[in-house]
């Protein structure tokens, strides 16, 4: 099942990654996932959801989330067979109970439903909560927007964000996706509400390497570039009072559509101890039918995109476009995934087998 | 009708500002809108907004709009009597052809529609196309909030705004502004997407102060802190390449929603010389009604707004919060407003009665 490894590269400091090509890594996530009693499509959309992001150059949010989950299904905390239960408590409104299923198993089955609603509301909203982490929020959007609609989408999660000019964590790093339709692929916007991921603090820390100033605050509050320090500290959020104002909302945006919990009392989705209390919001909206508005959106892009641009050698990126070009890429040459995580998943997949998780 | 002028002060180095109480210039700015056959909501509405914006410190939302809105209204650019056409063309979708009114008067009709549709389909949304400005997002989104809902607001607006490495204004400064309700007064966010307003860059321009670096670039796309170089030119993207992506993907989302045109074709809200082609989009989420929720997010509020701060003279702010301590502050003493506008403001009045716009 497993393809050989195709070469080792010194990518850092301290680190050695492996390439290894996405067939190759999705059939040992259905396989791992498997055997632990996942239905076939549930296993399916979470390894495609942990896939992408590697293939999209965000291993934050790919395999290597995958031993924690392995280990909460393992525990009871993720239930691996459910899709969740959805109830439309309003004409366009949708409660989903995930009944601690994987993340995007509960999702894709509330689009699912949000789908048959969308032409006669116009707009359309799920709210997710005891559901797992749903990885890349770009997916679910790109998904919406195939329907001609404009898609949001926005997770609440826990507290690693300090506000603007505090110094101790207690946002989420709160990230929305938007997704619009053109003539073209659509355009999608996928950030987290921090200056930076906590992923990429350890990537950083992993590797020897110090971060910026101004990207964290230590355990006790104090600035920081030591990414060790900044591990157990605070990100601040991204584009100061504006950014921080706009995570704040998203926090209690979520908490009051899904009834979640808020970031200081957030668990369950970097440990394998509770239950995720998180929330998701997912808001489906149809676009105007008109003749040439799509046409005219690409266009626009366009321009944006080939306007003059500062520095000589850095074009003006649309958001989504470097993703779609590292994914282009990684799905002709595979991507580069940490040596010691591909060899840990494979062996969990040999041990499994051996304990006869595959029943 | 007016009362006297309470003090000049002189405000900074050019300016010179009169202290005007909110009745007063109420009262003014209705007389105005009247004499120019505004029915009596609709001027009542227009006034509350250009008022509240004073109120909270946003002048350049306030009064100094007023002159130009008044050209357009006598070039036949705004038609002051009407509160436009809204039409359900989905379940939860209301299109409304603003048929030139007042930005206002038409999206506090298009909230009473929404209000009515709100409890059966849990979110409803309002686009806005052929509308005038709507002045500050915060009060419409603030009305939201008070029938239990989430409320967003989010306008395109004239190309003022350079993406993120780029040199050319190409964006709207695309505000949007958020609401939650709590169990206290709601959280409100209002921004807009630029590193600062252009009503700022020109307030600089006026009083001869240079602006930060990495605020603006002059009309042939170079860096400048010259503000009055600034105002022919294009200002920067809050929060680089993550607010730049974000302001991108609301410049797309209004028109792909609203059927509105772009940036760069966008006129009617900084001229007296177009009809107005910028699209606005109001959506009303109903929350959750759990017991003891709403008072969850306040207890949360206020955990942040007493957690520790970096700086001891700057304790953390929750979006709205200087804007409530300056209303209640200007409720009480009045607020400035710059003593040329003043006496325009006056001289129109006195001009329209004399030339019998008082019909």
């Amino acid at each position: 099942m497993l393809r050989a490894i195709q070469s080792y590269i010194l990518y850092d400091l301290k680190r050695i990654y492996v390439r290894v090509d996405a067939d190759t890594a999705r059939s040992l996530v259905i396989g791992l996932l498997r055997q632990r009693k996942a239905s076939q499509d549930n296993a399916r959309s979470q390894a495609d959801l942990l896939i992408e992001a590697e293939l999209r150059g965000h291993p934050s949010h790919g395999l290597q989330r995958l031993p924690r989950l392995l280990a909460r299904v393992d525990r009871g905390l993720v239930d691996p067979r459910t899709t969740g239960v959805a109830t439309w408590v309003a004409d366009s409104s949708l409660d989903v109970d995930g009944m601690k299923g994987f993340g995007p198993a509960v999702a894709l089955a509330a689009l699912q439903q949000l789908e048959t609603r969308i032409s006669i509301a116009g707009i359309a909203m799920a709210t997710i909560h005891n559901s797992n982490h749903l990885g890349m929020l770009a997916p679910y959007v790109e998904k919406i927007a195939e329907w001609g609609c404009v898609g949001i989408a926005i997770s609440s999660s826990e507290a690693l964000v300090h506000p603007h000019g505090g110094t101790h964590a207690l946002l989420g790093t709160n990230p929305i996706a938007i997704a619009v339709p053109t003539a073209e692929r659509p355009m999608v916007l996928d950030l987290a509400t921090s200056i930076v991921s906590m992923g990429k603090i350890h990537h950083y820390a992993a590797s020897g390497i110090q971060i910026p100033q101004g990207w964290a605050r230590d355990a006790k509050g104090r600035p920081t570039i030591n990414a060790v320090d900044a591990k157990s500290g605070a990100i601040a959020p991204f584009g100061g009072a504006k950014g921080y104002g706009l995570g704040l909302a998203l926090e209690l945006l979520v908490a009051a559509l899904a009834g979640t919990d808020l970031a200081p009392d957030m668990r369950g989705t970097l440990d394998s101890e509770f239950v995720c209390n998180k929330g998701d919001v997912l808001i489906a909206i149809r676009a105007r039918p008109e003749a040439g508005l799509s046409k005219r959106l690409s266009e626009y892009l366009d321009v944006v995109r080939h306007s003059p641009h500062a520095e000589p050698d850095q074009p003006i990126a649309i958001p989504g476009d470097r993703a779609t070009a590292r994914r282009t890429q990684a799905l002709k040459n595979g991507f580069e995934v940490d040596a010691a995580l591909w060899t840990e998943l494979k062996s969990l997949s040999r041990q499994s087998v051996l304990e006869g998780h595959n029943s």
